[in-house]
C-alpha cells in the first residue's frame, strides 16, 4: 500500500533481518530491553489479526514455535511474552495499520552479553513498555549473531 | 493437570463464559477497563504457544475473526489488543502455566453502559495494565449479555 512506511522498509530497516518465512520478516528489536525481543512484520499489507489468510496463520505458528525454541536455546529464556498490539497507528485520525506481532522473551536468570549483564527485573510481572532498551551496538551485534546463526542451523 | 486452578475452574468462575469454541472457552474478564475485555482459556492443559496442535491454532484464529467482529460491531471498538503473556505463573519456582489469550478493545470514542461512559484515556498508547478495572454489576451484566447475544446469534 503506497503511503505505508512497514511496506517499503528501507535497507537500514532491514539491518537485523533474522529470518524471512515467506509471510513474515523478523527483525531483532531496536529495543532490547528483553534480550533477543523481536518484531515479526507481515510481507504484506493487512490491518489485523483477523484479516490474516489460513497461511498467514499457519505460518506464523511454525515462526512461534522456532522463536521460542531459539530464545530459551540461545539466551536462555523462561517463556516469551506476545502481544499484537499496533496502538501507534491509531494516532492518526485516519489510521493505515500494518500487522506486527512482538516477542519479548522473559529470564529467571540475567542474560549475559560480552560481559555486560542483563536482569529481567519484573521477571513474574507484566513487561515494563517504556523503560527504554537500547544497548551497546556491539551486544546488539551479538545478540543478532547468536539467534541468526541458530535459525539458520 | 492435577494440581492446576485453570484446568478445575469452579462455577463460580465460569459465570461469564461467553462461548466454547471446542477448544478454547471465552469469558469476559472481570477486569473492564476496557469494555469487552476477555481471556480465551485452552480447554487442556498447556503450558506455552508453541506447543498448541494445529486445529487448536486454527480455531484460535477462528475466535479471534469472531471476537474481533463483535466488538467492533456491539461497542464500536476500533482495534483490539491481543496478548498471551503467562508472566504470572512464573512467581512459583517450579511454574505450572494454562494457556490463556488476553484481548483488549480500544476505543477512540467512549462506550456508555446504562448511562454510564467508559473513556479509552490511553487510546493510541499501550494499554495501562494496572489500572484496575471493576465496574457495576449491572454495567457488567449489559456487557456479557449484549456479547452473548451477537456471538450466539
Amino acid at each position: 500500500m503506497t503511503g505505508c512506511d512497514w511496506c517499503h522498509l528501507s535497507e537500514e530497516d532491514r539491518e537485523y533481518l533474522l529470518c524471512d518465512s515467506g509471510c513474515w520478516s523478523v527483525f531483532l528489536a531496536d529495543e532490547q530491553d528483553y534480550i533477543g525481543r523481536c518484531v515479526l512484520v507481515l510481507d504484506r499489507h493487512c490491518g489485523s489479526m483477523a484479516e490474516l489468510t489460513d497461511d498467514e496463520w499457519q505460518d506464523l505458528l511454525n515462526l512461534v514455535r522456532k522463536l521460542e525454541m531459539c530464545l530459551k536455546t540461545v539466551f536462555g529464556a523462561d517463556l516469551c511474552n506476545w502481544s499484537c498490539l499496533m496502538n501507534s497507528f491509531f494516532k492518526d485520525p485516519e489510521p493505515c495499520p500494518h500487522l506486527h506481532i512482538h516477542v519479548r522473551p522473559r529470564y529467571r536468570n540475567p542474560v549475559v552479553i560480552n560481559g555486560n549483564t542483563y536482569a529481567d527485573d519484573a521477571f513474574g510481572h507484566h513487561y515494563t513498555h517504556d523503560k527504554g532498551g537500547r544497548i551497546p551496538e556491539e551486544d546488539m551485534q551479538a545478540v543478532f549473531i547468536r539467534m541468526k546463526r541458530w535459525l539458520d542451523s
